[in-house]
């Protein structure tokens, strides 16, 4: 049986419906902007094709991540939110959960990886969040994590293998699917697999005929090995600059990701770098490395949108200004 | 008389009237984008203020200068369009004119100075301009200008002090009279004064009640001593990261700015370096440094500005992401 709590809506136990994000996408509308979708002719002209580019670097927070941390959130319990929200996470989803703890006026417990961008890190301590820092990997997150939401009851919101948080991510395709003529095609970054999973569902539901596409670092390629071996593999080093896909998907994700995605295209740093710099000096939008992933894969591999529409979601725009690639050091 | 051309716009010989800055804003608008007006939160709480961010970074060519380029050629007729467009400017105006040329049918012929920002080197030479290198100073600007227009036969289009180009400059002020509630005051930086007076002279037709403010960096601030003695003063340096500002205001400038302005504020580098720093963190938009000048001056001199309604207009996004103010070297 699935409870109905207070806000109204359902811990999700299964793969999200059209009606489960369609409610979802009402329910955290007070806590999130809608995103503009913005174009650029001067890029339009080198990738050959109609781009529409989601803009989730004005999101609250600086990124998508808002709108999975306030699903999942609103589906628990008053009791379950008075006692506080927890995660781990290199950063966005960290301020994410902390400024939805803010919102619902309770506490955030956030473990942050040391290594996290010196923007993200001071952004979440500007929520009032408790921040503890371990070491960048995967082992030492969890195991802090356990121990605080043991010493606290807090709930732990995972940053995508969670399908409240995947319906909440859902809804910022959606928003394309609304606001854009029909698209041949939409392409997301794959990290955990949360925003790409949930863009596959909401292009099923709300626009069939668009074929969906994942770019993914070569480097950090676990998706793509995935879906070639059909069965879930994970990273063997993250060092890639786009910080926010230096995770690996979980079991949730690649169910989604391996029934819809049509291909996932590999770049390498370097693709990652000038597509960010050509983004920042065309379109003069602040983007992350991690949302330049999908215009490098169309502009090295453009064969499949050669003058179609593509929907291209930008993912966030917290970057850390002493580091960027493209600055002579 | 007034001589009408081809494109029914007048060469102005005089501060131009309200039906002037209408007239030339329906000619231009072709060959302009519409910009959005931005807010931002987190920054009016830093501000104390209600800011309005018209966002001139997002225009054609990244720049206002595409109103007054435009504007001023509008007035030609087809025998001078015929010959060409000329100009020298350190980079924004530089790609209107070769932009505008481009629109026209016709030759850009541009002098830019030598250190001017890769980035609009390299776009000016995009539009398919004719570029002639020169000292960065504005005796070996005007030299090499008065050999070329001679050679060519090109018209050469001022900066700023050009009634036309003026007039153009003026259709920013008023698109945000347009789209924004009554505003208090409205705030430009100031560099030959093209964009400051028409600015004043919109606000003064459009919104009367409005306060005008300019914004100008301290070591080149010919405006500031310009106003204070009543006569046109010249800049002694030109070492600003605000490359757009680094001209000296003009007889018609001057006497527009002396007329409509309530005060000039002056703002130091690491204001400015601070301010810009501060619009792209929370607005996630590229803007040059030229126009973080107008919010360091509002967060140096709160007092105006305090809980009123304030338009700023951010000039341009036209940065050389090389040399990043604060990017670690």
């Amino acid at each position: 049986m699935i409870a109905l709590t207070t806000n109204n809506l359902q811990k999700l136990e299964s793969v999200p419906s059209i009606a489960n994000i369609q409610h979802v996408h009402e329910a955290i509308a007070p806590y999130i902007h809608r995103t503009p979708i913005l174009t650029c002719e001067s890029i339009n002209a080198i990738a050959g094709a109609e781009l529409y580019f989601k803009c989730e670097n004005f999101q609250k927070i600086g990124a998508f991540k808002m709108r999975g941390a306030t699903s999942a959130a609103l589906a628990l319990s008053e009791a379950e939110i008075g006692k506080g929200l927890a995660t781990h996470s290199s950063g966005n989803h960290a301020q994410a959960v902390a400024l939805t703890a803010k919102n619902l006026g309770t506490k955030a417990y956030i473990v942050m990886p040391s290594n996290s961008p010196a923007v993200k890190k001071k952004a979440v301590a500007g929520y009032g969040a408790e921040i503890t820092f371990c070491e960048p990997t995967q082992a030492a997150r969890e195991a802090t994590m356990a121990e605080i939401v043991a010493e606290t009851g807090a709930t732990f919101i995972h940053p995508y293998d969670d399908y409240n948080v995947i319906t909440g991510q859902a809804t910022c395709a959606k928003e394309v699917f609304e606001d854009c003529p029909i698209l041949d095609a939409i392409i997301a970054p794959i990290g955990g697999g949360g925003l790409m999973s949930g863009t596959a569902l909401s292009a099923k539901y709300f626009s069939p005929m668009t074929k969906i596409y994942g770019g993914e670092p070569e480097i950090v390629n676990d998706a793509y090995r995935s879906l070639q071996s059909g069965q879930l593999q994970q990273n063997t080093t993250t060092d890639t600059i786009a910080d926010g896909l230096k995770t690996n998907l979980s079991d949730k994700t690649f169910g989604i990701i391996q029934e819809h995605l049509e291909e996932i295209i590999l770049v390498n740093e370097t693709e990652i770098a000038d597509a960010m710099r050509l983004i920042w000096e065309r379109m003069k939008i602040i983007i992350e490395p991690s949302c330049a992933v999908p215009l490098a894969a169309i502009l090295k591999h453009p064969a499949p949108f050669s003058q179609r529409k593509v929907g291209l979601i930008l993912t966030g725009g917290n970057v850390d200004l002493e580091k960027l690639p493209f600055t002579k050091h």
